[in-house]
């Protein structure tokens, strides 16, 4: 089994950290190879459903791809909150709606080849509307069916890879019949 | 619409540059707010069928996450290659099935906050066993029935997000029927 003989912070940013590691052993018994990957805290996103079947999604100027997306309403893990905490509090945030149960779907690799944080998958049919959100620092929340997700995703308009993994996990565990 | 005013790399690895943006009115008209981002090449998977409807994986130790993961056939496009060489090169080289077609199930975001690459989505049902490969640099590549990664997804021991986002987009486009 591959070794990690040494591992440190090369660069920082308030929002992740770059770490190199030194790894003995991962294409031969006498080889050493350096490695970079990113460590930001876990993030959290939520599939939510309202009793009349819409899903609440957030539109937001993205700087990383210089457009606008379409996602699920998702973020990070703040210091001293739960993952359950992050994602009630991130939806209510991003759309106003307040999720009285939320359900784990499972936690992901968000990039086994780069990433060394989690993703923690939510989802809830049982959410409320608790206040009225417009823009809120630049994000729009917008109500859309499943079917007009899957037009979205379809056209390419909805292709955040992250999103579409909690797809796959809420069919899985029967939660929603996405694709047929 | 908000404004990029300055991009500059800030700290560059062998694989991917770390990339500072500053931009303009994301949060108002008069602010200004400091991002980072990554910039890997393109990426590439492939969820391939063998005609007895297995589906070649492969098991590989990852640094970033510490651990051996199982996951689709994958890589980044190399120099003066297309998607669909690298996506070819990468099945050869990992499992030794050569794609006879392969078909462009869609592209994606690997991640809107951070990422500035695409992820190229592959499907093959026309693969040939072409070389026998065994451990090719600590990629060891092995088959499963697609009820076999369900379980597998089920025990959280198949949960690369962004290999769940392929198997997302290959339901959608009727090329399997993963989650029945």
């Amino acid at each position: 089994m591959p070794n990690i003989i040494n591992k440190h912070i090369e660069f920082s940013t308030p929002w992740f950290k770059l770490i190199k590691k030194t790894v003995t052993g991962m294409s031969g018994a006498n080889t050493s190879e350096e490695y970079y990957s990113i460590l930001p805290d876990d993030y959290v996103s939520i599939l939510a459903v309202t009793r009349d079947l819409k899903v609440p999604l957030v539109r937001q100027y993205r700087p990383a791809i210089e457009d606008y997306s379409i996602e699920l309403p998702s973020g990070h893990v703040d210091q001293n909150e739960t993952p359950e905490q992050a994602i009630k509090r991130e939806l209510l945030e991003e759309t106003g709606y307040m999720a009285l149960e939320i359900e784990l779907l499972g936690t992901l690799s968000p990039d086994t080849g780069r990433k060394s944080n989690r993703l923690w998958c939510f989802f809830s049919s049982k959410i409320e509307k608790h206040a009225e959100v417009g823009d809120n620092e630049g994000i729009i929340p917008e109500l859309y069916s499943l079917s007009g997700i899957r037009s979205l995703m379809d056209k390419g308009s909805f292709d955040h890879a992250l999103n579409l993994a909690v797809f796959t996990l809420a069919e899985l565990k029967g939660k929603i019949s996405f694709t047929k």
